[in-house]
């Protein structure tokens, strides 16, 4: 079972995603153990401030570093495995789909949310051992990223899809952006079905999958081609693609 | 008041991030006005059935258009200016901070979250204004995305944010990764905050924020400096920079 511990001091943004769909589907198969920790809880002094002043002056928070690291090591205590403790922060590499099926190899994530302030660079140097960025844009907090960190890790653990997302799924695997789907009714409100769906004739319709899987992700991804191998067939329909384009 | 309609099959998702902090003080000033619905709600057969099997065959479901485009259609009646409806989607633009100040300025934003299933590609076509994805890796839906979008776009509202969160965002207006931060004690369990952050010589500090923002920049984000005009002193500062690495 993997254990995943998130530090914030906004437990309860977890509640509604954690307790949904997959991800709490995951936790009652016994895939997954989520515990969502106040680090607030671990601040040693009276008043338990979790953040002070910057040191050199100017404006903003600064997250303290003897909360977390105690945390941190609460968390870690005891443990056969050492954790891997994932800061959430626009510094951060970027997420990816590889990274996540790297994570989903481990057995304890440790998830370190900051909420508008900065972090102490200390925590960062010596307790961190990956940072995250989900992409570039600014957002409030780290508990965002860490919600959609986990949810791309989850969904690999071992038994945690059904057969129908893991089909949903494998069609990612070809590296492309899917082709369009179509359902009941053919006509809907006069919006038309294209007429190959409905043929019948499987050839052709796994031909004009092909081509429209290709001709997507030619128009709006082209970068996705610098990292797969098409095959032969893929790379002449993608050549009548861009003729056509033309 | 900027308002947020999403169309989820998941509505108790939203709860603890609409719930809490700067998106829920959002609310509460009247800046925004959540609406979270389940579009189950809208299917006009018997069992509420909100998806069916794909044309021309193949695994997985895909999302009906009728639910959809009637509950865009309830949402959108009587509305004085016509909504932005925004998909979330692997396929779609990339999801940047660019995208959010632009849809900051719009008055209506309705999101649609689906959930494993793919979506006809009608709704696509003749409903949809904007397809997002927030990143290159699969999540179980649209929900996060969503999320993501809205605390992104939310805390750009006017007078959302107060004046210490305000501080922390023109810290990023610069276009490069933020400085380290440091903050009390000045040694933690023997480790030690810079000496020039406690020298109390002002000059020194803006230097060395100036450089280790640069030098940030170059180790980990090379890609933002394209995007940006450097200042004289930067120019320098990054060259002694680059001379320092080799």
């Amino acid at each position: 079972m993997m254990k995943i511990d998130v530090l914030t001091l906004f437990p309860e943004m977890f509640d509604g995603v954690f307790g949904s769909s997959i991800l709490k589907k995951a936790a009652e198969k016994g895939a997954v153990d989520y515990n969502v920790v106040n680090f607030r809880e671990y601040a040693d002094n009276k008043h338990k401030t979790v953040d002070d002043y910057p040191y050199g002056g100017g404006a903003g928070m600064v997250l303290k570093p003897q909360p977390i690291f105690d945390a941190v090591q609460a968390l870690s205590d005891g443990a056969a495995v050492k954790p891997k403790v994932i800061l959430l922060c626009p510094q951060g590499e970027r997420h990816t789909q590889r990274k996540a099926e790297e994570l989903a190899g481990e057995e304890h994530l440790i998830f370190i949310c900051g909420h508008y302030e900065g972090y102490d660079e200390r925590i960062r140097e010596h307790l961190v051992t990956d940072e995250l960025s989900i992409g570039d844009f600014i957002l409030t907090g780290g508990e965002l990223g860490a919600m959609v960190v986990i949810d791309s890790v989850v969904r690999l653990l071992p038994e945690v899809l059904g057969n129908e997302e893991s089909h949903r799924k494998d069609s990612f695997s070809t590296g492309l952006l899917e082709h369009p789907h179509y359902t009941r009714p053919a006509d809907f409100r006069g919006l038309k079905v294209p007429d190959v769906l409905i043929s019948g004739n499987h050839k052709l319709v796994e031909e004009w999958r092909t081509k429209e899987s290709l001709r997507r992700t030619w128009e709006r991804r082209p970068d996705l081609f610098e990292a797969i191998e098409l095959e032969p067939v893929q790379r002449k329909c993608l050549e009548e693609i861009k003729k056509e384009g033309l």
